[in-house]
């Protein structure tokens, strides 16, 4: 069993999500309060003033939480969920279990790693995997466990995701593709059931697809960028969580274009990682929304 | 009397603040709630884990808001003030009244006044005055009143902003220093009872008092900036409401800096405007709380 | 005949390029040195090590240019172009002429003749042209020609076009649509005989077409961006000169956007209208060279 | 002997500058092309347009270049210093040797040595040192080898400094002060002989000396920045290379600006580092004339 994070020993994240109506705020905030929780932080947000869909996220803190759970989700489900309401409890002090899968390109995930170290982000990390070796000794050097599954060849890849789906079940609560050059099939998906998050190297929706940094020199682009998205079945069409970009000249070769680009990527990655592991980010359909303020 | 704006009609502005404490949210949630009110967004913000202040900007909905605000404000009294908690009611309807003051340069003062009239600013613009004429043609064509105040020559001031404050006095709401090239006197702040805005052209608190561009250009910094800030008696300290930069380099001139310099200020000011402008900026100290998600 | 630019008196841009080979930058700078010229700057751009393009900007110094032209001129002729080069000589001091189209929106519009009236733009307005009456008095209280030529039902623009064309014809040397909602036809393109630069409301190649705000919300994004760029035959597909993004969130409606978009584009807008006034925009193929440096 | 830079064999470095004067740039592109060298990029300012000083940089290739170096460095001296110029070639395909100096913190330490094993950084790194043993794994696992001098008690820091210096005497061309929490003395800048370049955890001038996030979160700033900068006898006032900033707001506290902060650092340490590292960085007084472009 994982050690709790110090900190966050007795909060909890309350995320609160479904048709928007009179008097949710209000109804949540009193069930905090009688199960002798504070509020730490609330956001929220209605996608349309009227008929619209409510998203929330409390932070709470109550004493000796975890005995308490039980009896508050109890009431959530009899308060809440008449209403028609999605809610998700969660003890913020017990850790987000993360697997990173990697290539050879090392810039996102020693980022994630070193970060991770240094206490930035709220996971433990149970292993990384990778479909080659070039990483092995870094991210064992931080005494995360590696394990090489070389990809397949052709298109037909169930063994090889099968062995890593073997790796990652019940294992990890999500999985972050830092610069994991491999198409993830629908069949993967399904079955790994936790969120995956990628890193693409562009601004989506532009450079859909293979060498967005080799398409962005041809197009002559002044600025390029880096997207993190949950990966659902269509290609680089995933629900975006995090962008961000960097000027460029006519002078950056497309080699230029990648070393500046992976500046953006790891920092992209780092904080879509971050706000995923503290509940911050809610899907809806192709869209999130990012408590980040 | 001034028609209200359409799409805020019987939306109010809820700020409350004071010390934190176990149950704020939910108390109030359930006031806007028992008299009919939906809350639309609501931000918080508490500033230390414990024992700290608290500070919350709700934005609620209620049909026929007017003919309630008695009832909702009679009900803050009898149960948010004995908590120790301040607070303030405002029918959001009712644009602010700003006055701009201004000097020469026009690019602050045009700006806000064009975006006013693309209505992206909930404000009306009683009157500019300026210590020069230059910018009486401009301002008249946006169909707002112009008056010239000359300046008073030597240290004493009280001439000029007496006749200033003449023209202020129960017509404004707040006052905008847009680039008005005067030191304000602490006499003229106690007398004119409404929040002064200005517009600093450095990154404070980089470059205090005159000339920060050349100063900056005297430094050989790499980032120029603007600051928008509340004034108060100590000249350039007073809270900062917000603050941009853009890149120079070694080739731009002090002129350079200055033009360059011109595009951030009026971002940053037209920003300092609007947030204000919706109730989002709570003074604490010399500290702005800012909810401008 | 319009009067020059001050401070560009006696100042000339030379552009020079072609196969890029040795002794380019030795034979230029001899040439204008034994014609007294000083160099005042100088940017240069090959686009490979071997065998790739040379692309070169000088800003000259020489008293008494005007009367020396034609012999540097002569020289240019018989020294650079044996060597396969073309090249460009312009009397910096003499303004070039801009035209701009507009339709309803004005912010691009205001922002270029604001900028031009507070000198930040070598550049005369000799009109703008709408395809509406919304921004005519706005127009004129610049100084600057109005004339409404109302846009032509159905997809046959010749009529409304060729009025365009005959006012443009001569009179100017470079054209900028500023948030112009009417596609150009190549036939206009090939007509027109000098550059149109265009303001596209999108990062891209993200949001090719119409509604890129409409698109952008519905994607998801976390950028907006603005796009100047020369009109070519293909829609949104001619060389970048210049983009920029700004943050929204999931909190922004699509009207949000537009109104945040509003700012990029004019800063853009201006940023690429400034260059190639400046002779600072090199076009090749698809791509620019912009020596903004 | 250090292997050279392959991509950079035959490509030297030419800097020159002084008093402005016309015919430079035609005098030091004929000697580059007597010499049988191309220039492949050229970068120049002058900051004066009457009497001001020249300052350029010439990057050129030439078939076996070392063995010409001695021919145009006598031409240099015989041509360029009669015009009262200062000049320096380097060939560039040496790696400069850098030291890095640094104390617990390890994010600034980490990226340097990361971007410099993906070959990002065309320099050496001979060594590490530090005040604590905090890092010295970490280094070690880059192949780099660590020293530990510990910090003098005290004011007086000539026995650590002593020790620091000889480590370093005649074994490096530039030391890089990564968060090395010491101040340096004078005597140390005279006796080490080689440039010193210094982050510094805020945007400089604002928040001189210790505790700059402290002040920062004291004075309630909307951005936090951090400076590379050549370290001078003045403490933060030395000639500035770099700087940028990053966008914080009142829900971040101290510890919260230091983890933004961090990130922010190390991207402006190197870039300051790459800049120096291949002579784009020229020291003026107390400015800096940077041609990364």
């Amino acid at each position: 069993m994982t050690a709790p994070i110090p900190h966050l020993v007795d909060h909890a994240s309350l995320i609160v999500h479904g048709p928007d109506q009179p008097g949710i705020v209000s109804e949540v905030a009193s069930l905090v309060t009688r199960h002798g929780g504070n509020i730490i932080s609330l956001d929220q947000h209605s996608n349309d003033a009227t008929g619209g869909d409510f998203f929330q996220r409390i932070v709470l803190h109550r004493a000796d939480l975890v005995a308490a759970m039980p009896d508050i989700e109890a009431d959530l489900a009899k308060t809440i969920e008449p209403m028609g309401l999605s809610w998700r409890l969660r003890d913020m002090s017990e850790p987000l279990r993360m697997a990173v899968l990697a290539s050879k390109s090392d810039h996102c995930l020693l980022d994630l790693l070193w970060r991770h170290r240094r206490g930035e982000l709220p996971v433990t990390i149970p292993m990384t995997i990778s479909n080659h070796t070039d990483v092995a000794d870094d991210v064992r050097q931080f005494g995360v466990p590696f394990f090489h599954v070389p990809s397949q060849a052709g298109s037909d890849k169930s063994q090889s995701e099968g062995e890593i789906l073997k790796l990652l079940k019940g294992n990890v609560d999500f999985v972050v593709l830092a610069r994991y050059m491999q198409v993830i099939s629908n069949d993967f998906l399904e079955k790994v059931g936790v969120p995956v998050i990628n890193i693409h190297h562009s601004f989506l929706p532009a450079f859909i697809g293979a060498g967005p940094y080799r398409k962005a020199k041809e197009r002559g682009v002044k600025l390029i960028g880096a997207t993190a998205h949950y990966v659902t079945e269509e290609l680089d069409e995933g629900p975006i969580i995090e962008q961000d970009v960097v000027r460029v000249t006519h002078a950056d070769s497309a080699a230029d274009l990648q070393s500046r680009g992976a500046n953006v990527e790891r920092a992209v990655l780092s904080r879509a990682v971050l706000w995923h592991a503290q509940d911050r980010v809610i899907r809806h359909g192709n869209h999130t929304i990012v408590f980040n303020s």
